[in-house]
């Protein structure tokens, strides 16, 4: 079995499509047909997930939250599915972590990174609320794999939420998280306005998308717009309520602010 | 915004729908169109994966390798979808956390256990390599959601990996992990086992089926045959260079091993 079947395997190209999926509308399923998928990462020690989404016939991928120490598992990743990484995406200056942004950027040229320019971090592109982020065959506008902008304050002024419509996902970084959401008590926290964010710009996509959040502490990697709507027991709350419940929660400090926010300004790299 | 708003919602059914996806088969876009999911969950201190597998329509679900500490976040997942647990199954009698089976039993009395019959541990049901466990509708066999039993062992002599083939989705408990693969030291162990059942029964799958480990130590939550074939440098190696690499392995003795295999023997319950 080892020599001829391992010579065979080699020469394997790699079929790697992976995805999360729901009701087949036919946009989707012409999405993942042509083998576009996310890949889920986790960075266990601030609970931080990471997304790979590439476009199947480009092989042209972004990055979502990159964490700097998972930056050599992420660059293998990457290169063993044989993608081109054109975006390194933050949804916001992170206080718990440091992005890997700005390192992936230094191994890798074609690389640009992204935050909204209201963030206040410094990146090659700075979007705003409605923008949109594309990668995939240049020619073929249909086929390319867009990423709308949604502005969505309240955890930081400058959080972003990006939705893949044809992948039926959104990316909802530390706005709405697995029935919770971000903390509202530092760097211009507000809870009215992610109370705004939240039902304004995530419960009113449908309700089959896939809620990627930008962390978990109890171990779930995923949701739905229908389950949080329904199951969010923070967002039931009148706003009033929330505002009130969010002013009382007592949270600790988080433990890499310090020296996470102003690495994260610069895109991770303190001396760049 | 309020009021009303969340009236609406509250009324609504959950379309709860994820699992992973590669080439759109016929036979895989019909899994899926009807609804049927993969809902992958984490258990950080062992970083175990538990996984619930669902059909749409019935709404009846298996879980594979629950944890016992794990299982009030189970148990409300199982109940805001609206699932009926019918099967809770292990993949092996696990050295290195107790399985949360036997208490899902006790909670959930139309559920029943699973484990292979040489695997020593107790169960309601013992199955053997090419026995099927099905749910979903009864009347209609085309219907039903189908996970096929493999012997894999290796890591024990009782492990059994699960294939969703409507799915494309394989579920390898602790024989292929992500560019890995479990341990063969103690337990019945063998690597010449474990290559053999890697080599005959996992990567003679379709190469775009979706690999879901039993465990992950580096954040990765999913893989392919394909890239397994391709990448996972230790199964690479020749039979006989692997077998030498996993004797040499100098891995630290479980933790919870004195505790846990007692427990895992009668369903995690050790006074059941």
């Amino acid at each position: 079995m080892h020599g001829p079947l391992q010579m065979f395997i080699r020469s394997l190209h790699p079929f790697l499509k992976k995805t999360s999926n729901v009701c087949l509308s036919t946009q989707r399923r012409r999405a993942l047909s042509n083998g576009s998928f996310v890949r889920q990462l986790f960075e266990q020690t601030t609970s931080t997930y990471t997304y790979i989404i590439a476009d199947g016939k480009s092989r042209e991928a972004f990055i979502i939250d990159p964490v700097i120490t998972t930056v050599a598992r992420d660059m293998q990743i990457i290169k063993q599915l044989g993608l081109t990484l054109r975006y390194a995406i933050n949804t916001h200056v992170h206080a718990d972590h440091i992005t890997g942004s700005g390192r992936l950027k230094t191994l890798l040229p074609e690389c640009r990174s992204v935050i909204s320019k209201c963030s206040g971090g410094k990146a090659d592109i700075y979007i705003e609320h409605g923008d949109e982020i594309e990668i995939g065959e240049k020619n073929d506008k249909n086929q390319r794999l867009v990423l709308e902008c949604r502005s969505t304050p309240g955890h930081t002024n400058g959080c972003m939420t990006f939705v893949w419509h044809k992948g039926a996902s959104v990316f909802t970084g530390d706005c709405l998280l697995i029935r919770g959401c971000g903390r509202t008590d530092f760097q211009q926290g507000s809870a009215d306005k992610i109370y705004t964010s939240i039902y304004e710009h995530i419960y009113t996509l449908p309700d089959h998308f896939i809620v990627y959040p930008g962390h978990d502490y109890t171990g779930q990697t995923s949701s739905t717009v229908a389950e949080e709507k329904q199951f969010n027991s923070r967002l039931l709350k009148s706003r009033e309520d929330f505002v009130k419940f969010m002013k009382e929660l007592k949270l600790s400090y988080p433990l890499q602010i310090d020296k996470a926010l102003p690495a994260n300004l610069v895109c991770g790299l303190v001396d760049p």
